[in-house]
C-alpha cells in the first residue's frame, strides 16, 4: 500500500479537501500529518488550538484516507525553549545548539521530558480516538543531525545518575574503566565529567558508557511516550520512522516499544553520506547502489520483529545532501516495489507537494512546489499504485536462508577506537551484506542474542562485545557462523578479555589474537588456500588450535574453522570477501544465482522480485511466468514472476 | 597618474621630506596616508596629537604631492575596545573577535557608530580644508577578513530592527520565511535569533536577510562617514577602497555614497584565493590570470558610475596567500598600464617602503624593507611613469558592446543555498567574463536594474532574485540577452516563485524549471544542437515553449531563445561555454578577435592596449601603427596602438 | 642496557615480585615507576598513601632492579583541578581542557607550580635516599599533545609579567614590536593581550614572543623540580623523557637543568606524524623511516651533552597514531641496537605489560595484555639483552665529522611565518639529515651558539636569528660551514634585519637577500652550475659580492661560497640537495659510503654497526671481522664490526 506526509498547516484550508480527493484517486491510502506542528497546535504555554486540525483530520478521513499522527516533539517551539533553556543540547565543543531548526532539545532534560509527556498527552486525549486514526508515530527520525549525544550539564549530571545506577559504587566504576591509569580516579559520582575536551583522548571506556547511556535515554524517552499513546489510544500502532545510516543508538530497543517500525528512505541522499569510493559515488548518483534501500529494509524488518513501513520515501531529487542529482526515470517506482519486496506494509512518500519556502524547499514532493500538478515522482507513484492494484495482495515474507547478526554498541566501539582510521563498522557490514546479496541471497537481520536457529548461514560482521545471550545464540546456532574481525575483542567493561580476545568466544573459535595490525591505504597482506584475495585496513595476528583455511604470506592464519565456526582474522577486500562468501554458500550448500553488480533478487512468499539499477538490462530465468515486466529489464526496471 | 600608499608614522620625522622628493622624482603624483593612524592621533580618549600629521601633511603637500586622507576606522585603538567591548565582533561560532590585528568591530553596535562618527568630524574639522587634500577615502576594505557579518548579541538586536522596519509585523515574517514549517514561528521580533548555531540548517530566508542586513548596514555606515566628511571638506571627492573577491556586501550601494570607486589589486594573491584549478593556479601563480585585475577594473569602473582608481597595486610579493611567489619581471609595469587601460584615473602602488616589521612585514613595497633603494617594483613603476609622460594624456573609455550583469544577493543566495556544493556564482561570473574576453571584447559591468539599453549583448550568468526593477531593464535590452541557470527561481522573501522559476522572467523566457540537478564532480549531460559541449555542477529540467537551440542527451532543452532572449540551463563546461560565446557574437555581428589564452585586448577612447601573460609572444594586427611597444609583444610585456 | 618502564598501580600486588624476577631474568636491570600515580600516592589533599609505593620499590630494588622514579606532574587528580579551576589549560580558541586525560595544567598557574613543588618535595623526602632509585624522571613529556602553550587569563597575565621583564617599559614593547603599525600600541603591560583570536593574524613578534615566554616557562618549571630533587636526593641523575618531534619549546634548555636527556622513541607512530609522502608514508609503514630514530638519538645525544637514554622504546604496535601497524619482525632488535649505536645509556621499553584498559589498551608491552606471557616485542628484547651480554661494555661515542646546528627558535618563527604553506623547518632539518647520513657520515646535533671547532662539515639548514654567541661560533668554525635559506633572516625583536638579510651573517657570506619567493606544489627553479637541480618552496633573490657556485635560470645565485661559508638560497629539491653533499664531502675531504636508501652506518668507537630497514640486503665491505651478524645483513637485520 502507499501513503503520504502531507503538511495540512502548510498549505490553506480550502485545498484540503481537493489534496485529499486527489491523494485517494491516484491510489493513495494512508497519510501521515502533525509530526512539526507543534507551534500551531500550542501557540502560547497551555493557549491551545485545535480546531484546525480536527478539521484536516476530519477531510483527510472523510476521503477515506487513513491518518498516522506524528507527536511533534522533533520541534519544540520558542516559547518553550526560552522558558526553559536546560532544554537546549549542547555539541561536543560545548556550545550550545540553539532554536531555529529542528530536534533542538537533549534526551538528558528532565524538564524536556515533562514537556514531551504534555504535549503527547494533549494530543493523544484529542485525537487518540478519531475514526480516521490508524497508528502513531513517535517524534521524528531520532538521533538526526547528530543529536543522539548532547554535552551540556544537563547531560553530565544524567550520566553521572546512569552511572550510579550502572555500578552502585565509586570504586566499582573506577575499576570498570581502569581509572588508575593516568590518574583519572574519582572520588563519588558528582566527580563525574563530560567524557570531551580533554588534552588527549578521554577514556574510552568512558566514552562507551556516555555512548551507551545516551543510546538507552532514547529507548526510555520512545517508551514514555508509547505509554501515554497507548493509554489515550487503544487499538491504534505505534511506530517511529527511523533515519538511514544512523547507527548512534540501539534500534532494536527502541524497537521493543514500537509494533511495527518504519524508516525514511532516501537512497541517493547517502550515496554521499556512506564512504563510497568516488568512482562508485559517481556510478551511482543518479540511481543510489543497489544495496542501500534493500540493506535497510531489512534491516527495519528486524527491528520491527516483521513488520516495517517505509514512511518516507524519496521522490525525487532532495536538498540535503553535498550533491542533489535527479533520480533516472523509473526509480522512484523502482525504490517502492523492492521496498515492498522486502516486506513493507505500506511505501509512504514524503511528500504530498514540493513547500516553496523554508529549509527544504529544493526538496522535491509527489506535486511540484505549491502546485496541484504531479511531478515526476508523483506520476511514478501513480503508476506504481495502478501496478499494485493489479498484482493484487502480496504473501507474507519467509524467514531468509542467511542471517546477519548487527551489532549498534560496535558501531560505537569502532568509532571511539578504530585503531586504524578507516575501521568503520557499518560499512564492514555493509560490505559482507552486498556480497551475500550478489549471489541472490535474502538476508535477515538478527539482533546480538537474538535466535539464530534455522538459517544455514549466519555472518557476524564484527561483534566487538558479547555478552551472554549472544554467545548461547551463536552455540545454539545450527547453520555455518561467519566471525569477522575484532569480535569478542571488549569484555562488558570495554577491556581486553582476560584470556585475549575473542574471550567468550574462544571456546567456539579455537582462536586466540595476540597482535592487531591497521594498516594504511595502499599496505595490504597477501591471503592463500581456501581463499585468495588480500586483508586491508585490519589484520589479526592469531594462534589456532584448530583448521586453518587461509594463511597470510607469513604463514600465519587468515582464516579458521572449528566445526560450524569460522572466523576470519582481517578486513577483506572485495575479492577476498567474495571468495569467501562464494565459499561459505558451498559450504551451507544455498542454491544461488551470481549477479551483476547493478542486479539484485528479492522474494516475498512465492513471488521473486528482480530489480535493475542499470545501466545495462538483464535477462530474467528461462521458462519462468512473469507477473510483471518484461524477461529482458531493462535498466531502472523491475520484474516479478512466481518461485 | 600614479599614486602611493604611505606611512610617515611608520619612519622617523625626519625621512619624510626625502621621501617625498624621491616620489615626485620617480614621477607619482598623489599619495594616500592616514588610514591606520588611529591610535597615533589619539592616544587616549578625547587626548588628540595632530601635530605630527599636520608636519607630515605639510611636507607631502609642499613636496607637490596631492594627498588622500584615509579615515582611521579600521583599526579601532586598545583604549576604545576596552572601553567599549560591545564594538567587538563575533564569528558565526559565537567566539569574540578581539583586539590586536584590524577590523575588529561590529557595524552593529551603536557605540561604534557613535564612536567612529567622532574620529571621522575629528580628523575631517581638522584637514578637511588643507590645501595638499584632494579626495578622502572611507575606512579600508569593508568587508576584509570575513567581517561583513557579525554574530552577537549586538547584531541579533539590530538583526530584529531591521526586520521590524523590513516586515512591520511579526505575522509577515513568519510567512515570509515560512516559518510555520518545523514550528520555527516567533511571537514577537524580540524573539529573532541569530540565523546560525542551529541543530540543523537555518531557514535560509532567516540567512539571507541576515546577509542583506549586513550589507546594507555597512551602505549606512559609508554614508555616515560621507556625510560628515562632505560637511567638513566641500570640493574634495570620497572614495572607498574595495578589497577584491569580496562579495559580503553590496558595492553598488557603498558606491552611490562615493564620487569615485577605488579598488586593492593584488592579482597574484588573488590566484590562491580563486576556485582554479591546480594547474590553473601553477600555470598564472607568477603573472596572475589575465582576467583577474581587468574583471575587477570592470566591475569598480561600474560601482564608481565611470570613475575609480586602483588604490593599492600589488608592486611586489604579498605576505598573505598560502604561497607568494615574486611576479615576473615586467607585472607591476603591465598590471599598471592594464589598469589604466581599463579607464583608471589613478594607480596607487601599496606601499611606498616595505616596512621591516609587524604583520605585513614581508609585503613588498616600491622600496626595500627600510631602505631608500628601490625594490624591482619600485624600478617598474618609475619606467611605467616616465613612458606614461611620453604617452600624453589618456582618452576617456567608451561604453562597450558588452553588458554583464553582477548581482552581489546573488552571490549570498548561492552560498547560503548552494544545492549542489560547488555551484559558486562569483565562479560562474568570472568564467563567463573570460569566455568573451578570449573573443578580444570590452565588458561593462552593470548593476541589476542598471540601463542595459545600447549593449549589442547583455550577459546575466545568474539573478535569482529579480525585483521589477531588474525586470524592466532586461525588458528594454536591445541587444540580445543571454541568461544563466538559476535566474528567477526565488521571489523577494527567498520563496519558489508561485508558476515555478524563472518566476517573473518567464514571460521573456517561455521556459519553466520543474526540477534541478545538482552533478557532483565527474558527472555530466552532454549538450548537442546549435551547440556541443556538457553540462556540469548544474542541470535544470525544462517545460519550453519557446524554440530550442540545444538539447541534453534525452531531448530536454539545455539552451532556448525566445526573440531576443537566449536561456541556459545548466552550468557549462569549458567547451560549451566557449561554443556559447561564440554563436552569441555572431548572432550579436559583434567584431571578434580569438586571442590565446595569455593574452587580452582592452580599448580607451580611440587607443588599443595589447597585453601579455605569457609565455609565448604575440603579433599585434598588421598595419597598426604602435605608440608603445613593439609589433611582437613579448611575455610580460604590452603594445599600445591608435584604432 | 636495557630497562622497561611499569606500572606497579596497575596490577595486584602479588604479581609484583614475580614481575620483577622475570625482568631481571630476560636481562632488564632499569625499571622507571611512578611518573602517573599521583591520585594513588596523594588519595585527597594531603591525605597521602606511601605504603604500597613503598613496598613495590623494596620489591623491585630487592629483585636487583635500579629504579628510575617519575615525578607525577603529568597527571594532576581531580581533587585538585576542581579545588583549583586555574590549574587548567586553555586552547587557542579560548576552550578549556578539562580534566580526563592527562597534561591538564599551564605552565602559567602560580597554583601549579606551588602544588607541583609540594608534590615533587613529598615524594623526594619519602624516596630521595632509597637504595634502589639511581635515577629521577622530571614530569613526563613535556609540550606532549600540544601542551607547550595555553591561552587562558592566567597565562595572559603570566606573559604580561614576562614582557615586563623583557622590554622594561611599554614604549620599548611598542618600538619592538612596530605596534604602530594599525594602531596596535599598548598603554601599558596591563593592556597585554593573547596573541590569538583576532580577526587576522595577530603581530608575528608578539606571537613568537608568546611562543618564546612559554618555552622560557618549561624550562624553568622543570628547573624548580630539579631543584627540590637534588636538594632531597643526593647523588642520584635527574632525566626528563622527550617526545619526539615536538619542537614547541627548547630541548637544550630543559636539558641544562638536567644530568642526562633521555626521549621515547616510536619511531613507527612517527611515521604518521612527520610530513612524509604517500610514498614513503607506506614504504617505511612497518619499519619506520631509516633516520627518524637516529635523528632524535643524536639530537638528545646533544641535549644531554653527550648522555642520553632512550626512556621509552617501542616494543611493538601502539595505539594512537591514524594507522598502527605490527613492526616487522626484527624491528624491536633492531631499534635497541639502533640506539645503543648511536650512543645510548640505556633503552627501556615501554611498558612491561599491555594493559587491557584505559586509553593505552592498544599499547604493546613485552608482556601480552594482562599476561606474564612475552609478545613478540618481548622476545625479541630478550634476545637482545643475551646478545648485548655477549658483545659486552661498548665503547664510548666519540666526536663526529659533521655536525647540525638545530634551533628551536626557528621551528616558531617558520611556523608563525611560513610564507609559503610548506616551509617547514623540522622538515628541512630532517631531510639534510637524511642526505648526509646517506653517504654514511655520523652527525653531531649543536646547539646555536654551541661549540663548532674540530668539525670539518656544519650544517645549517635554517637559522632565523642569529644572536652573537651564534654568530661567533660559526665565524670560529674551522670546517667548511653550509648556511641554508632564511638564515639570518630576522632580529631579536623578529624584524627584517637592518642592512637585510642575512643580517650579522651578511659578512661571512658576502650576500644580501632583496626579495623571496615561496613557490606552490608544483612550482620549481632551476639551478645549475657547480650543482643540478632545482628549488622548490623557497627561493631568495641575492645579491652576491662573493663566489657564485650554482645559479638559477636567470642568472642569480643559488649556491655562493665565501671563504668556508657556503650558502644555498632556496629549499632543495632531493636531487640538489644530494649534489650539494657530495659537493660539501669532497670539498671537505671526508670519506664516505654510499648507501641505499634503507641502510644506515654509525660508530661508537671502534664498532661500526650496519642497519638494514630493508627490503633488500645489503653486503657489509669486504675484509672486515664481524662481531654480530653476517657479511650479507638481511633485511630489519644489523651487523656489527670492529674498524
Amino acid at each position: 500500500m502507499l501513503g503520504v506526509c502531507y503538511y495540512p498547516e502548510h498549505w490553506p484550508e480550502e485545498r484540503w479537501a481537493k489534496d485529499a480527493r486527489r491523494m485517494r484517486k491516484m491510489g493513495i491510502s494512508h497519510v501521515r500529518i502533525g509530526e512539526f506542528a507543534w507551534s500551531r497546535l500550542e501557540l502560547e504555554r497551555d493557549c491551545f488550538d485545535f480546531a484546525w486540525l480536527d478539521r484536516a483530520m476530519d477531510t483527510l478521513a472523510n476521503a477515506g484516507l487513513k491518518i498516522v499522527l506524528g507527536t511533534p516533539t522533533a520541534t519544540p517551539p520558542k516559547w518553550l525553549v526560552d522558558a526553559h533553556p536546560d532544554i537546549l543540547p549542547y555539541d561536543e565543543h560545548g556550545q550550545v545548539r540553539g532554536f531555529g531548526s529542528r530536534r533542538h532539545s537533549t534526551f538528558s532534560s528532565r524538564t524536556w521530558w515533562r514537556e514531551s509527556a504534555r504535549i503527547v498527552e494533549k494530543v493523544s486525549q484529542r485525537y487518540g480516538h478519531h475514526p480516521g486514526l490508524v497508528g502513531w508515530q513517535t517524534d521524528n527520525e531520532y538521533g538526526c543531525h547528530d543529536t543522539t549525544m548532547s554535552w551540556g550539564e544537563e547531560d553530565r549530571k544524567a550520566f553521572a545518575e546512569w552511572l550510579r545506577r550502572r555500578y552502585q559504587g565509586i570504586d566499582q566504576l573506577n575499576a570498570a574503566w581502569g581509572n588508575v591509569f593516568w590518574s583519572m580516579e574519582l572520588r563519588s559520582f558528582e566527580d563525574v565529567a563530560l567524557p570531551c575536551r580533554t588534552v588527549t583522548e578521554p577514556n574510552p571506556a568512558a566514552r562507551h558508557d556516555f555512548w551507551r547511556f545516551h543510546s538507552d535515554q532514547i529507548a526510555d524517552f520512545d517508551r514514555m511516550q508509547c505509554d501515554i499513546l497507548r493509554k489515550n489510544s487503544p487499538g491504534r500502532w505505534i511506530t517511529h520512522n527511523f533515519m538511514g545510516f544512523i547507527s548512534d543508538f540501539d534500534h532494536f530497543k527502541v524497537g521493543d516499544n514500537l509494533d511495527l517500525a518504519s524508516w525514511d528512505s532516501y537512497p541517493i541522499g547517502f550515496v554521499e553520506k556512506f564512504p563510497f569510493s568516488e568512482v562508485e559515488r559517481n556510478r551511482w548518483a543518479e540511481t543510489s547502489h543497489p544495496d542501500i534501500a534493500a540493506y535497510h529494509h531489512d534491516l527495519y524488518r528486524s527491528v520491527g520483529r516483521g513488520r516495517f513501513w517505509v514512511m518516507e520515501q524519496q521522490p525525487g531529487p532532495v536538498n540535503w545532501a553535498k550533491w542533489n542529482p535527479v533520480p533516472k526515470p523509473g526509480m522512484v517506482r523502482l525504490w517502492t516495489w523492492e521496498a515492498l519486496a522486502h516486506g513493507a506494509e505500506v511505501v509512504s512518500y514524503f511528500r504530498w507537494r514540493q513547500a516553496d519556502f523554508a529549509q527544504e524547499q529544493h526538496h522535491a514532493g509527489l506535486n511540484l512546489p505549491g502546485s496541484d500538478e504531479l511531478s515526476v515522482g508523483g506520476r511514478e507513484a501513480a503508476e506504481t499504485a495502478r501496478e499494485l492494484a493489479d498484482v493484487g495482495t502480496l504473501p507474507d515474507s519467509r524467514k531468509t536462508p542467511v542471517a546477519l547478526v548487527f551489532d549498534y554498541p560496535t558501531h560505537w566501539a569502532t568509532s571511539i577506537q578504530p585503531q586504524g582510521a578507516d575501521f568503520r563498522y557499518e560499512e564492514l557490514s555493509f560490505r559482507w551484506y552486498e556480497a551475500i546479496r550478489r549471489l541472490g541471497l535474502d538476508v535477515d537481520f538478527v539482533r546480538p542474542g537474538g535466535n539464530l536457529r534455522g538459517y544455514k548461514l549466519v555472518l557476524v560482521p564484527c561483534m566487538m562485545q558479547v555478552d551472554e545471550a549472544s554467545l548461547r545464540a551463536l552455540q545454539d546456532a545450527d547453520g555455518l557462523v561467519m566471525l569477522g574481525p575484532r569480535s569478542g575483542s571488549r569484555d562488558r567493561h570495554f577491556r581486553i578479555p582476560s584470556g585475549l580476545p575473542p574471550g567468550p568466544l574462544s571456546a567456539l573459535t579455537g582462536t586466540r589474537v595476540t597482535q592487531v595490525a591497521s594498516l594504511r591505504p595502499g599496505l595490504q597482506d597477501k591471503v592463500t588456500g581456501a581463499l585468495s584475495g588480500a586483508a586491508i585496513r585490519w589484520r589479526e595476528y592469531v594462534e589456532a588450535a584448530t583448521e586453518m583455511l587461509a594463511h597470510f604470506d607469513n604463514g600465519d592464519p587468515a582464516l579458521t574453522r572449528k566445526e560450524n565456526v569460522f572466523s576470519l582474522h582481517c578486513w577483506p577486500d572485495e575479492t577476498l570477501l567474495a571468495d569467501m562468501m562464494h565459499m561459505l554458500v558451498q559450504e551451507a550448500k544455498l542454491e544461488t544465482v551470481s549477479l551483476p553488480a547493478h542486479v539484485r533478487l528479492r522474494r516475498r512468499g512465492d513471488l521473486i522480485f528482480a530489480f535493475n539499477y542499470g545501466p545495462d538490462s538483464w535477462s530474467v530465468p528461462e521458462g519462468i511466468r512473469l507477473i510483471l515486466g518484461s524477461s529482458e529489464v531493462a535498466a531502472q526496471d523491475l520484474a516479478i514472476w512466481r518461485a
